[in-house]
């Protein structure tokens, strides 16, 4: 829940006029997303996204962001993409911060997930790693395997606080994954945040996927197992193996999963769940009282790397060689 | 800022189908307005705000606050309107809430006020107390005098945590304000909450008011003191005569402001101040750590009573009788 800075109508206008989108006839703040400041813009011309970068995105990233959504839409993808002003520019600047407008995505994020649901976004994922191909910006995961020690190592001495014992199990959780990490997978572009609250659909159909802001280059497989741990597991936080299948059903139907991806599921999958782990724990421990955003539930995560340290092999998510 | 509902895209589309406004192809939560949860819903056919009525709106007001929007836009004032769903009613239930779709209302709230502002918003308030003429609903002001002592008792024994002697100054003006409230003056529906938020402007002019949900009976010129605390204090919370004058001179033009209207303006100026201030001081004192509504700072409304408390007449707010 989101909205950190207030934009005037004044700037607003100003702004807007430097594009060619018609006058501005109402402007939302957005109640979602919690890294940016949205609002949902509209002029005599239609709906658009107007998006300020707040300071946990890092500026010299952007062009990474725009550059690659107006790449996947260009290559069929659905996805909202960046307008370019009058002057060619895809990137201006709205009270003090860097500020784009985006095309709007119609469709709604599915609060209730289906099977169905899940085959839909098994197959999006597909696509966005088929239509990332020959996008020329990298942009290294720093949220991947080197990012995640530090990032322990700042929680560590309070994760006791959260958790009994939650900081030996990281400790321990990290020193294998550090050790086990696959290092040669196929990779390309990913989604890397690829949540249910990112993906809409309408009438039970995907229409279109949003927040590209932490995309980055990576496995391909270790993007299927952050749609693992966002997709698959039931509120009561058991693992649903129907759903994780049609995810993984829905993926080959666009891009087959070789067999060294398959096998690697299960180590991805906990490194996803440690991944999410880490970050929701740093933000529960740093959020001050009071503060806008609620901090989510670090002990999710937990569960679920729980689930995938106990699995004996890929066969766990539904999907065996055979299929 | 709020959004307290999540509405799932099943129960969403069920509710609409009862309305004829096309099929749903977004939705989503508006980071504006703390007493409701708001969302922008958009169908194929228009843009709507779908508002459900959280516990600190009384059900048995709703007839009068839907009410109200209608006859005030049947009479020619620019407000939204609930909508009437296939078998004529307004107010329906959503996710255990009473909830109803509101037209949506162009236009965007000031964040920076001008004069230009406070003669329209003047101009509109008259406006609003001739079209609500007629309304055969009644609602007492849960918010004047006779609700004001119950309020302060339930914050003074913290009431000098916020700020020294503020219990005692509380005390001495509630004693005030009861043995000198005025009893008779033109009455009829008042806004009761016509801050600059709830003010629509494209343009620069006035499209429209929103937010009945204080709306009441109650004096005329008690609003028009609301609308001084409420739009005519700078940032730094100094008085800016040259807006209340252009606010009295907005209203003055739709509606003549009667001797004994202006005669009262101080004391009813001091009267809303402390309103505010209690509000704002019980929200304080009770807003949980981490909620997700910051509480507004209740100081800003006591350096407005105490200005109002030292004006020597109506003079004070720039209009005088030989105007």
């Amino acid at each position: 829940m989101a909205v950190y800075t207030e934009v005037s109508d004044d700037d607003l206008r100003a702004f807007v006029a430097r594009y060619d989108i018609g006058d501005v006839v109402a402007c939302k703040g957005i109640a979602e997303g919690v890294e940016n400041s949205n609002y949902l813009l509209q002029t005599d011309r239609g709906s658009y996204i107007l998006t300020l970068y707040e300071k946990r995105v890092a500026r010299a990233d952007l062009p990474f962001f725009l550059g690659l959504m107006e790449h996947l839409a260009a290559n069929g993808f659905a996805c909202p993409t960046p307008l370019r002003d009058r002057t060619g520019e895809a990137l201006g600047d709205l009270c003090d911060r860097p500020a784009a407008i985006i095309s709007f995505l119609h469709g709604m994020w599915p609060r209730r997930i289906s099977t169905r649901h899940c085959t839909e976004v098994g197959g999006a994922m597909a696509r966005m790693h088929l239509a990332g191909a020959g996008f020329n910006l990298k942009r290294a995961n720093a949220l991947s395997v080197p990012g995640w020690r530090p990032l322990f190592e700042q929680s560590a001495p309070r994760a006791d606080e959260v958790n009994t014992c939650l900081r030996d199990t990281l400790a321990s959780e990290l020193d294998h994954l550090e050790a086990n990490w696959p290092n040669a997978l196929p990779d390309g572009v990913i989604h890397a945040d690829m949540f249910p609250d990112n993906v809409f659909f309408l009438d039970g159909v995907l229409s279109g996927v949003i927040d590209f802001y932490f995309a980055c280059n990576d496995f391909f497989a270790y993007d299927i197992a952050v749609c693992l741990n966002a997709w698959c597991f039931e509120p009561d936080r058991s693992f649903n193996v129907t759903k994780a299948r049609q995810l993984l059903t829905g993926y080959q139907a666009e891009r087959p999963i070789s067999p060294a991806e398959l096998e690697a599921l299960p180590i991805l999958a906990r490194g996803s769940a440690l991944r999410f782990l880490l970050t929701r724990l740093y933000d529960w421990l740093n959020t001050p009282d009071g503060a806008l955003v609620k901090p989510k539930d670090p002990m999710e995560f937990l569960v679920k790397l729980q689930f995938h340290q106990q699995v004996n092999g890929p066969g766990a998510y539904g999907l065996g060689w055979s299929d």
